[in-house]
């Protein structure tokens, strides 16, 4: 990832919880690994990458991959659950500072988009795990919607939008979401985010809106 | 593909025009290994995949293989064409016995999420492709984006749905019905597919609807 540096301050997660580093330092070399290995998995793929190109590019030694990894099927696990969950602190903080749920849902899909022209390896890992870790691919997707439909669910409580089923409406907007961020942010990169957002987020702020008793 | 003896009609596509089926014969034979070519990538996925088992499951010699295929990327590579086109040729009936633009989209999303529960392996098959045949996985989607956005170009100029680029609105309508036909079609089975389209039509319908002037 070409700012991992910027997110020193995360407490990355390990493999399994015996291994989550103690100290600082630890939470640096693993966190330097996870990058890491976003830049090997994102360029090889899982079959061609190597653990000793991983250290190679983290700048550590092979006994401190082995300190939180046992082989490269756990390390690439670890990576989709950092990136699923980069995509939620990514998408979170934009979603949170809008005035209600539509605005909130339009702010998430720019921040998404604008976090995918700068991580375009995202896609080639998340999509590669659904045939190296189906099970992480599924959790990715799940987890996902699960955080979008419960922000509907307390957006259509509060009135901001109109009834309906939080977790379709979920599938939809993240289907949505992800190939948008497919044309525009991995294939494309020269068109204007501003007039993709705009038309894409009409389509979810007239598509959520409360309606008038007479549209019911 | 389990009902793939109801495709009996249709003219497969060779891999290389010069290898057209010039009989109804070999056009049988075409469109037997394409379909025993789906359930074999489907089952194993590409790397798994062998060439006698695609003939064994289509019930014709290897040397019928080699009349229309030269190896098993190029199978791949047709069966991806024969899928995509045939997306488009189950939902083009759905759309076009419709009255209106926004009733269009609806009955494709309603009768690609059907299509989906019942060829479930065409997820494994595309989604492979990205890896397997990257041109192949971009030709599906820029392919099936330029039927929607053609369609919708086609409401507009009627005054069926509101103003925008058509473009934009069919990669999001895309993404939403590959995502619920993940959702409801691959991964899940049981939920009523009425309830699901009903909460998705309406987002589609609202999202896409002419708008009154107050509201431009």
């Amino acid at each position: 990832m070409s700012d991992g540096a910027a997110d020193g301050d995360r407490s990355p997660l390990a493999a399994r919880p015996d291994k989550t580093p103690k100290t600082a330092r630890g939470r640096r070399t693993l966190r330097a690994l996870l990058d890491a290995a976003a830049g090997e998995f994102g360029d090889r793929g899982f079959h061609e990458a190597a653990i000793s190109r991983i250290t190679a590019r983290a700048g550590v030694s092979i006994g401190s991959f082995y300190t939180y990894f046992d082989s490269k099927e756990e390390v690439f696990t670890a990576l989709v659950r950092d990136l699923s969950d980069r995509v939620g602190e990514v998408v979170g903080p934009a979603v949170a500072g809008e005035r209600d749920g539509l605005s909130a849902e339009r702010a998430g899909q720019r921040r998404y988009l604008e976090f995918v022209r700068h991580h375009k390896e995202i896609y080639r890992i998340i999509d590669e795990a659904e045939f190296v870790d189906p099970a992480s691919y599924r959790a990715h997707y799940t987890g996902t919607a699960a955080r979008i439909a419960a922000r509907l669910e307390a957006s259509a409580a509060r009135g901001e939008i109109s009834a309906g089923s939080a977790e379709v409406r979920a599938w939809a907007l993240m289907g949505m979401n992800v190939f948008l961020g497919l044309r525009y942010g991995v294939w494309g990169g020269a068109e204007d985010l501003d007039a993709v957002t705009g038309v894409a987020g009409d389509l979810i702020s007239h598509g959520l809106a409360p309606r008038s008793p007479s549209e019911r």
